[in-house]
């Protein structure tokens, strides 16, 4: 999960100065933020800071950030809103990106750098609703009106973003991790029709470039039989399911390798850190046992809360760090 | 789901006329409303309308209806809120509910009326959260930081909710729905802790009366292994699950009497009621297939959109009555 954020004083100290796109598109700033997080907890591994429609506006879209987050003045709505769109080559588009992750990189002292983007269907469902949205019509209208244009929409997605982060890995960034903050809406047999091929394509195309492949299905984990298919290193999983039992499914459905252990990411509920903190150690330390040791990188199940408490935080690392 | 709607025309007229309240609390405009779709569509059954909140305001808490849905200005958000809580008298504090039925049954000619109302977790996070929520942030602060007082307000909604839906199978209701819409959110720990216990009382207390109950644990199928045991005559399936793996996950966790069906309820994407009628008509044909032809109640997986054409409606009626 992103671990910049308003939870961090040091971090709204910068918002306040500056916006969010203007953060995310200055390399100073963007790799500061970045940092933030491991200075004050020690993290083992930092995430890049970024946003999710970073690609979608290298492709050639509109983005506008406004109160009610990022919006799209003109989305992509039907077959003849895709000429709008192209893949893009990083180091001319997305150069401050890149210009991030070199300065993290100068910054961190040994600790590794995850880079990110967002998986196919999410940004496709920003793409074509023009927002965040709740019920996604636009997305499902545009799928069964016209498949093929949904199609073309989510494979030109992946192979752009298949560049993007290969672009990453190329600055620096030493493992990927795929966002697919909305895969929940989507049924099993819309994940076949559409979501699955332009998700595994993604996720094998930056495997090729040698950095291990994190893959959270975020909200989804009613189809992990499926989404073990992706061929992720690692799956996230959010917090609705004990992480043993994600694993299980996640291994009856062929995951990993026979004889080693499925890696799987997460999962403690991000909420558990607003509440008292022998709740939070006991459920926290229930994850790590259940995690089995290995091939377990401990985190949040989604997002961390804005009045999230310091405190919380570093209680969580020590009862990880401890138990 | 709820067959009323924006999508009627002849919704739209009565709702040009009064607020959704009123409509709520009418008796002959509610039964009217209830009738509309059975006349247009000829569904086998007719479900009840009106709203989640009716009990909780029929428990002493304040709601109003605004242009973003139902809010109480004064929500639950500890101990000492409970006290504004009670159970009630259902032919005191919701007599037009009753005379909603009662009506409806005059107007139904043979065709049966399911009752309905929230589940206690759904209906508890309006109290809590005062409003639709996305994050469910002070829900789940409550739970981590007041658990028994969490606890007791399950329990007190899941009591009062029980005499208000056996108050409606007295009223003549042929069956109940309980619906939780919200359950997605929650953890299959917190499930155990605060969920479970609550909304199986409440299930076993309305089949005390005779009646089947029908548990709608929306976006939770994840879980499905865990809401097996609630013990539900039928259980809901959104659209994420093919319908014959949701039956083999309840089965498996001993749903259901040996030898006998497991009914379940479900499980069309209602948005596939947007886009054209050959997809429609095929995947609406494969969930009867997979529903087996026994123990299945044909069923949208969430609530219809306001824009749905009625001639899909009418086609989707066609394909499930024909298949």
């Amino acid at each position: 999960m992103r671990q910049a954020g308003r939870y961090l004083p040091e971090y709204r100290e910068i918002r306040a100065r500056v916006s969010f796109l203007e953060l995310c598109k200055n390399p100073t700033l963007a790799a500061e933020v970045t940092v933030q997080p491991i200075r004050r907890f020690g993290f083992d591994a930092a995430i890049l800071f970024s946003d999710l429609l970073v690609p979608l506006e290298a492709m050639g879209l509109d983005v506008v950030f406004t109160d009610e987050g990022p919006t799209l003045p003109h989305p992509v709505r039907g077959a003849g809103d895709l000429a709008r769109l192209s893949t893009f080559v990083p180091a001319e588009k997305t150069p401050y990106v890149l210009e991030t992750i070199d300065r993290v990189k100068g910054l961190l002292a040994g600790t590794p750098l995850i880079g990110f983007a967002g998986a196919p269907f999410t940004v496709a469902t920003y793409a074509i609703e023009g927002k965040t949205s709740k019920r996604f019509v636009e997305t499902k209208r545009l799928f069964y009106t016209d498949p093929p244009a949904a199609r073309r929409l989510l494979s030109l997605i992946a192979e752009a973003t298949k560049a993007y982060l290969l672009a990453q890995v190329e600055a620096g960034a030493q493992a990927i991790q795929i966002f697919d903050s909305w895969l929940g809406v989507v049924s099993a047999e819309d994940w076949e029709d559409f979501v699955f091929a332009p998700t595994a394509e993604l996720v094998a195309g930056v495997q090729a470039a040698g950095v291990p492949v994190i893959y959270f299905p975020n909200g989804a984990t009613t189809i992990l039989d499926r989404v073990a298919k992706v061929g992720a290193d690692v799956v996230g999983i959010d917090w609705r399911l004990p992480i043993d039992e994600a694993r299980r499914r996640l291994e009856a459905a062929g995951a990993g390798s026979p004889g080693k252990t499925t890696c799987v990411q997460g999962n403690l509920d991000p909420a558990l850190l607003l509440g008292p903190h022998d709740r939070l150690e006991r459920v926290a330390a229930n994850i790590v046992e259940r995690g089995g040791r290995q091939g377990h990188v401990f985190n949040l199940g989604h997002g961390i809360y804005p009045d999230t408490p310091i405190a919380a935080v570093e209680r969580l690392v020590h009862t990880v760090r401890s138990t």
